[in-house]
């Protein structure tokens, strides 16, 4: 059976760029839409030249080798011809492969927003799609608000859609502008326009996210006929988003519901990629990636849950709705205190820790984990703890060095120039081989001078520690109110690129920072010697 | 037209349970439950009695008033009779309203986890149905697999939940676990099964979002006839979450398509809770609320849009699916244009502060709290700062006190006894009305230290503080790495029963500490102010 292509439309650079806190500078735009060409999405939106510098910037050249790269703007105003109207002209000189037209398809916003009469607004999306062909570029017609303006006014939107096809758009896309129109309802309204006479293979869906079926509503207008998805990288967009194609694209390749009847450009063997575009896109915003986002969140293949762990290594199908290595991601199993004994060897296996099933070390470290989880350890974000604590619990891992005391101090005061200052101070007292080992170091907190001064001089095993490196800090305080616990995260890494996460726990901040941090130093050291070959493995 | 209710099922404590990262104290649980039962799901699944030490000790006590009171756990094991069962018994025996067992409806799980045939897996519904029935708790069936396993054996899965509902279970869940099934697929099953003669009045859907249709597969579900939906607060749960509750309950309430045919026991009353509640769960579980969430996120309504904003501030109804309000929420236009500032005066008005349009202390306010917010500061969090700095950039307010200088002291070393003892202890030097004051104390922690020592001579001002108590502590580590800076959130409360948020901010947790502190101190005294008719309104 032949499937049918569906076209997918990237917005990224310009739904997207409404997204609050998102800002694009034109090299921002410039390595997104390699990134997206490389990809291999059929059309890039870039921005709206002449509506802002950044865009006018980013289109003095075109930016894409593969897809088309697609201007966006209006319509031409009422009143005046298409040739004499600035924007659409400087829309069709842009260094652009098609132009999508916004138009208005609810009678409603003709009338308050444009003011102009129903039969100028039909004209309008006539004369400017006519122009844009004429001038040798692909037209598009977003049809704006076209759910809303259907609920209100099926014929006008329809006339609207059906004017931008005849005058010769190539995809005339029905934009849920606000978001709030439900699947039964896309269903419904796309296939009464198809019975108006607009084919499928010329309509396109924009949804919006508000109600959280922004890839519900897109893959319900497939269903009902419409051949073009648009879309946005990790689902970014105005108010709570556009249709997230790192959720959609994967659903249409693997998902036989789909996968039967269509194809895309992205192939299996491209989705492979997806997970690093979505993680490399959040790298380029310096934010945080979304770990429970479908297919490519880091907790989009991790289970905790103990029956479930243990069915999960038995045949890994029964538990997984596709395999993580499809979309480039990776399965996990975490531990916690809910966690069987399976996974729990398992667990300790990846770390190249092998213990018998009926060994009584393998209970007491169990026992241990549940205990300390009780008390608000965390070991399923801290694995360099969780090993530390393995290797301690079931073999013997040295004591390199004891800490006999420390004393951390906060002041703030007027400096000698009677300006306000606050400064700390952190003094450890360490035996390192019997020798008694004092250092004092500032840092910008407590925290910081605690972990400068224990690393400052650490005998013997100094130069092991040179390359230590503090990457994160996270604190949660557990319970809340004043006899609050705290929660330490340390995170480290080293010039292997190995990376660790540590934990603390106690009433006293200093106190649990101070614990994740010893576990940091010894699970840079026990790594060492593991290295070195000189622990085997328990 | 009478209405169908859709009955409400919350699995917060249980499935939420499963979300890498959220672990959940019996505090924690308790709290989290009096919010649900406040607001008014139907029932309330607590967790699994007998499979931990935290949800053992949360089922000593019924811990809902109204809402079913449900512990979750797995039918009686082949082999033996539901009597005997220590599980299922102890599930029968905690203190819970109904009873969800979960059960495998997938005919390959039955062979591969269970290791019994398909007819003991039957039985075994069935009879464990029968004991919880017989104990006068009512029975729900969690179809383990139920859109997979009825792929793979239609008429077994059929038999499992007819099994289930004929020995008399209130609600068959269909549960979609893997979170792979797609709506069309859920529309087709659903209405096999019911015309199989399980009817819609007694199922349920249970979905997971790892194709982002978790709302989607839940309303096609009710599309079909299903009357139960399952879902948690924020959508949290195992991988990539559960069905998200604050997202379905506003449309199933909002809008007509659902509207016009269901009701649920939240109206349109109770529904202008779900903001505050959403953000109260995150703040439990602190961690920064998701912006983009529909309807409860900062940015669902929120505009930055030239042209849309224009248009929105003329008319409201043509850019916003809802009203923002109907869900508890706010609109939002992102744009230093009036409509921005006419924003901050209505936050100014809503506590009690009036201020005119143009006068040049509302650009300096606007301006310092933007600095501020660039620099880590979230007045949004923090009313008492926000009131203050309004306070104190529009009018004035007394300098009650200068702290000159402070120290805090963290110390761990053997005492007397041999014994490892972490000390914390702070002293603070003040002047007040021309006297200097020096006070010093003793805490659990450093912060706690510098708050007892704050607290305990104010000199005249001391009996107006002493009914001040800090309710709840929060830290945040900004932009993460080693040079972190710190974010702190305090909530204070008084014997009026008022509470307030203040904030500090630094790369010293101490300092930042110290900043939220003292505005909780002046916060409370210009309140007694207030309160005594001397600072007016400015």
């Amino acid at each position: 059976m032949t499937r049918e292509k569906i076209t997918l439309f990237d917005t990224t650079l310009r739904d997207g760029q409404q997204t609050p806190g998102i800002d694009f500078s034109v090299e921002d735009k410039i390595s997104i839409a390699a990134m997206l060409d490389d990809f291999g999405l059929d059309y890039i939106e870039g921005g709206y030249p002449g509506a802002n510098p950044t865009d006018t910037a980013f289109f003095t050249k075109k930016r894409t080798h593969r897809a088309r790269f697609t201007a966006f703007g209006m319509t031409k105003r009422a009143g005046i011809s298409a040739s004499n109207d600035p924007g659409l002209n400087a829309l069709i000189q842009s260094n652009s492969d098609a132009i999508c037209l916004v138009a208005k398809s609810w009678d409603y916003h003709v009338k308050v927003a444009l003011g102009c009469t129903n039969e100028e607004n039909l004209d309008a999306i006539h004369d400017s799609v006519k122009a844009v062909v004429e001038a040798g570029k692909e037209a598009l017609v977003d049809c704006e608000h076209f759910f809303d303006g259907y609920k209100a006014n099926a014929a006008y939107a329809v006339a609207c859609a059906k004017t931008a096809y005849e005058a010769g758009a190539r995809w005339v896309v029905l934009c849920d502008t606000n978001g709030g129109t439900q699947p039964p309802e896309i269903r419904a309204i796309v296939s009464a326009l198809i019975e108006a006479g607009v084919p499928g293979s010329a309509l396109g869906i924009h949804a919006h996210n508000d109600t959280g079926q922004a890839v519900a509503n897109s893959l319900a207008a497939v269903e009902a006929g419409v051949r073009q998805i648009q879309g946005t990288l990790n689902g970014i967009g105005e108010r709570c988003g556009n249709a997230d194609l790192t959720t959609i694209i994967p659903t249409l390749v693997l998902k036989d519901t789909y996968a039967d009847r269509f194809e895309t450009t992205i192939d299996r063997e491209k989705l492979v990629e997806l997970t690093r575009l979505s993680h490399a896109f959040d790298e380029l915003l310096n934010r945080s990636p979304n770990h429970q986002a479908p297919y490519v969140g880091a907790s989009a293949f991790a289970t905790k849950a103990g029956i479930h762990a243990s069915a999960l290594l038995k045949d890994p199908k029964t538990y997984e709705h596709v395999e993580p290595g499809s979309v480039g991601n990776f399965r996990k199993v975490m531990v916690s205190d809910q966690g069987g004994k399976a996974n729990f060897i398992n667990e300790l296996k990846r770390r190249g820790i092998s213990v018998a099933k009926d060994d009584p070390k393998l209970d007491r470290l169990i026992e241990i984990v549940k205990e300390r989880e009780a008390t608000g350890y965390a070991y399923e974000g801290a694995d360099g703890s969780f090993e530390l604590l393995a290797h301690r619990t079931l073999g013997t891992v040295p004591e390199f060095f004891a800490v006999e005391s420390f004393r951390v101090m906060v002041e703030r005061r007027f400096d000698s120039n009677g300006n306000l200052k606050t400064v700390s101070e952190a003094v450890v007292k360490m035996v390192i081989d019997g020798q008694t080992v004092m250092s004092v170091a500032e840092g910008d907190g407590p925290v910081n001078a605690l972990d400068i001064a224990l690393r400052k001089d650490l005998g013997k095993f100094q130069s092991e520690i040179d390359d230590l490196e503090l990457a994160d800090f996270k604190v949660r305080i557990l319970n809340g109110g004043t006899s609050a616990i705290t929660r330490v995260l340390i995170e480290s890494t080293d010039a292997t690129g190995a990376r660790w996460w540590t934990v603390g726990v106690s009433e006293n901040i200093i106190d649990a920072s101070f614990q994740a941090l010893m576990d940091a130093i010894v699970y840079k050291l026990m790594k060492n010697r593991q290295l070195a070959g000189q622990i085997a493995a328990e």
